[in-house]
């Protein structure tokens, strides 16, 4: 039986939700589903540090998974941007881009898509205090908690790689499995202050916090980030 | 400036969207609050596997954070049922909880605080398919998202946690606070097939599975075995 492999990049510093959401959910599909299988991988097999004092391995090296069905790109703050100048990692993307079948982000991993030339054209979405920034790779920004263009699934922040991942197992599998890992995962939301109210969404407030990471994340990028600057 | 430490407690083969969704909550939360830090605690200082081909590391040894403020204990599977009779783990949360101001778990992570002496005569909740099985430590059993019995907060199952966690930053540091973290991590759940709807839980489907992870994990611990086995 072949095999159709997820496979989860990962590079340093990455927003670690932005990973684990989308992988507890398509693990508990492989689980049930023996022609799946869920890689990370990763340019070397070393441990790398995450945006919280965990620290992660991948499984795999890039070179060992050249070929997967479906591609998962987590995001993240000022080291995501510093990793759309990792042409090892942009490469691998637009390698797997080739012959994958889906590539899907969560995130600001949409940025690291639309590097790899992948969103040009394209309706997109991506962490909401970058939304705007997604211009600079030719995509139309788009404020949903996932966009789904067929070729080319991007989630909105962080949290929302859980939601873009029962999609996906949806679209693959059909509700009714959708529906087991759901319950396996016991995704039943209650946020204590429910939903986000967006006509309190602190824009202002984040926005220093947002330039400082590209700032810092594109220093070695000046064209880029003077662009992302001139978007957000 | 003294610093509260929230201690994450990390051993082999736990769920890692148990960990995951807390740690990225309050690890926000440190970020906006300096008298806060993460920590990432487990036995020895190396990686470890998780439920999914994702391998992680803690920051710190049990032995170099003896004190923490509060402690988060993640589930899983089999792996978590083995935990039960780890003595390191056992009485580091033993230890921990007599000048902890708050013990903390996610899905059967509860089991662990139950097994630690915790739990005796207080209600408490984890994954859904091991609801009875608290019974065991003494537990009254609660089918809530979270249950805070005010020295003692138990979780449901698995991505529960992230409301835990939301729950925990609202108890400490009020509502705005709370609500910028969520705006953060951009909790704003979508499930593509709606909350869950409980009269389609899979129980009689997931009970064999439930009955196999108490045998392989509490091999060991003919026992307890036979308890939770009983209560299920």
């Amino acid at each position: 039986m072949t095999q159709k492999t997820f496979a989860f990049v990962v590079y340093p510093g990455l927003t670690i939700l932005d990973l684990v959401g989308p992988l507890q959910v398509l693990s508990a599909f492989a689980e049930a589903e023996p022609s799946v299988r869920v890689a990370v991988v990763g340019a070397e097999p070393a441990t790398v540090g995450t945006d919280t004092p965990l620290r992660i391995a991948p499984s795999h090296t890039f070179a060992e998974i050249p070929d997967p069905s479906w591609v998962v790109v987590p995001g993240g703050g000022a080291p995501t941007l510093r990793a759309l100048g990792d042409p090892a990692l942009v490469g691998y993307l637009r390698r797997a881009a080739a012959s994958a079948e889906l590539m899907t982000s969560v995130c600001t991993g949409s940025l690291l898509l639309g590097q790899a030339g992948l969103l040009d054209g394209r309706e997109a979405t991506t962490h909401w205090t970058f939304l705007e920034a997604l211009r600079a790779f030719g995509a139309k920004p788009v404020r949903e908690r996932w966009v789904d263009t067929g070729e080319v699934i991007t989630a909105a922040g962080v949290s929302a790689g859980i939601d873009l991942a029962l999609h996906l197992v949806e679209r693959l599998a059909g509700p009714d499995v959708a529906r087991l890992v759901q319950f396996g995962v016991e995704y039943d939301p209650q946020p204590p202050l429910g939903a986000l109210d967006w006509s309190l969404a602190p824009g202002e407030w984040m926005r220093p916090r947002t330039e400082r990471l590209v700032r810092e994340g594109l220093a070695g990028q000046p064209e880029l980030q003077e662009k992302l600057l001139a978007l957000l």
